[in-house]
């Protein structure tokens, strides 16, 4: 009775990670185990620090690697909707040819919201200190979960004139 | 042998849906079963017509059903982020005092971008007739699926000063 109780108890162990494979995977966009949400907005909060980082010693390649490396990446905004990591870099280069122009990139305010484990939703503020003058506003962005790490699949970022009066 | 097999096959398919159950509802934030994206895509296209529909019929309490009736939900712009459904309601309901000054909303280029089975982005333009002039721009939303439906949690909507040259 022991041995037929024990096989019981084995066979399903066995069989069980071949059933759950399916299961298991089939909400995930990606590989690797799944980040909590909190481990999730560090990861987060950690690639827009080291974009911040990268923009303030004149790195425009590292500041673009925490956007998504593919012609469907999303910017939006005051010039309507434009797609491509790559065109986005050229802007960049031509905009921001040297460090000066660059000046100093500030995000504040960072609200990160899980959306599920391979999805978030971020808004905050951006600050940019420059020598024509200073520049600031808001920005949305959702970021989904790649093999290579967190990356912003569509950014949506505004001017806002006047400093933000903050909420009602 | 075959009474043996049976029990090995009969014991697990009665232990897998208890086994399962944690599993299977570990992505989900809502009640109710997952839409797959064909679903999301048209339940979310019909929240936007809904919303379109009721604007132009003049019914702004019908247009707010499209977001999210909490404190949390966020309108990002040239405004900075404001939070907040009642706030929102308030801001229509004077901005936009009767059928004239509301003019014709029309929608249009949506692109649905499921993230997950609860959660999905949508990017597109928005244009207004009015008498006081036309205006547009682009939009960017996050939208969640609730136990009453799909329902707008952060919206982020740029005027585009010159029609949208389009995508290069």
């Amino acid at each position: 009775m022991r041995a037929f109780a024990l096989k019981l108890l084995v066979g399903p162990a066995l069989l069980l990670p071949l059933l759950l494979w399916p299961l298991l995977n089939s909400g995930r966009a990606s590989a690797g185990p799944a980040d909590d949400a909190a481990q999730q907005s560090a990861r987060i909060r950690a690639v827009l620090t080291d974009q911040q980082d990268a923009w303030n010693r004149g790195d425009i390649d590292a500041f673009l690697v925490g956007y998504w490396n593919s012609d469907a990446t999303a910017f939006a905004g005051a010039q309507g909707i434009v797609r491509g990591w790559q065109g986005l870099r050229e802007r960049y280069r031509k905009g921001y040819p040297d460090r000066r122009a660059m000046g100093t990139l500030t995000f504040s305010d960072l609200e990160i919201t899980p959306l599920c484990a391979d999805a978030a939703l971020v808004l905050g503020r951006w600050h940019l200190e420059r020598e024509a003058g200073p520049v600031g506003g808001v920005f949305t962005l959702v970021l989904r979960r790649f093999p290579e790490g967190w990356r912003i699949i569509a950014d949506h970022t505004s001017a806002v004139p006047v400093p933000a009066a903050g909420t009602p």
